[in-house]
């Protein structure tokens, strides 16, 4: 069994931002030289998500207004008493999935037509990052 | 390290449907002649999902109502501005998730005793696929 | 390939009940002997969830919370036409997951700074049970 352990570090400009990670996940199944196998790509922050989805602007858009829809920004959350003021992050993180686990097939991805992996930071502007763990052979 | 890739295809009469795949994946495993392992079950399009939950039509129907209350299929979605009327199925497919990752052991799904695999449709008739990704011992 | 299949079980006092489990999962992978794969963190029943996210009362005060209003416990549910009185579990426990896979680095869980694994119940006191499947070298 071959494995490959690697990290994507991120600081967004905007507290909460989305970022396409196909073409870093890609390089990263490559530099392993897995071919058959799997990829688990999974945010290592509890209010942020990976999850794989459309690499469409408006749709993203559409995403960032539900989900301030199913998790009010500023309710009067418990959370937020320890001094936080991000526990509709863990929410929105909750929504979205933390991990993907997907098909390494002949050294590559192995994805349909339209599936890319995205980064869902929703308490950002500062350090964070995702694991990416290859196994197979 | 033995590994089995296929796809199981459909095209639903109906936009939204759900189907049980249990004893597909079963099959596949048995093929696959892996007794330890793990098998990865996912959607390859974006606007269908595959979520473990109970064989109850009665349940069915609470999903598809539940569903529609957690998104509206005909709000004034961004993403539906390119031309497509399926932003909401992306969002339900969110909710209900990409993929399922089970525990083979002895060379069988090691399942609880209600647990079904289903493939839930948002956005069918037409032709769309899930892979099955089964790699162990 | 080494791999490893254990169970959690649970019967909780509260019919709604979070615990932690990173420990136990924990436990497992030094006793499997694996340095380098994956864990997977299943609830075997569908009216419960594992999920990853803080150790902060609070904070699992704000998801139940929250899991209420997204999931009303006593609406008018088809599936509790067959005698059952737990459609919302099984809802709720769509929203918060069935699984986890964490990545195994050096035997040990590899985890950001604030991820722990929790056994959410959403239909307890009775007994029922979490599978951990480790798989790795």
């Amino acid at each position: 069994m071959k494995s490959l352990t690697e990290h994507l570090w991120f600081n967004t400009k905007n507290r909460i931002d989305f970022i396409n990670i196909t073409d870093k996940v890609q390089d990263l199944i490559k530099k392993s030289g897995v071919k058959e196998g799997i990829v688990l790509v999974n945010a290592m922050h509890i209010t942020a998500s990976v999850y794989i989805n459309d690499a469409e602007s408006g749709l993203i858009n559409d995403y960032q207004k539900w989900l301030k829809e199913l998790v009010p920004m500023d309710k009067n959350y418990e959370h937020n008493l320890t001094g936080e003021d991000n526990a509709y992050a863990h929410l929105m993180r909750t929504i979205m999935g933390r991990e993907v686990v997907c098909a390494i097939s002949n050294g590559k991805l192995d994805f349909g037509p339209w599936e890319q992996i995205y980064y869902a930071e929703f308490d950002g502007q500062r350090k964070k990052r995702v694991m990416v763990k290859i196994i197979g052979e």
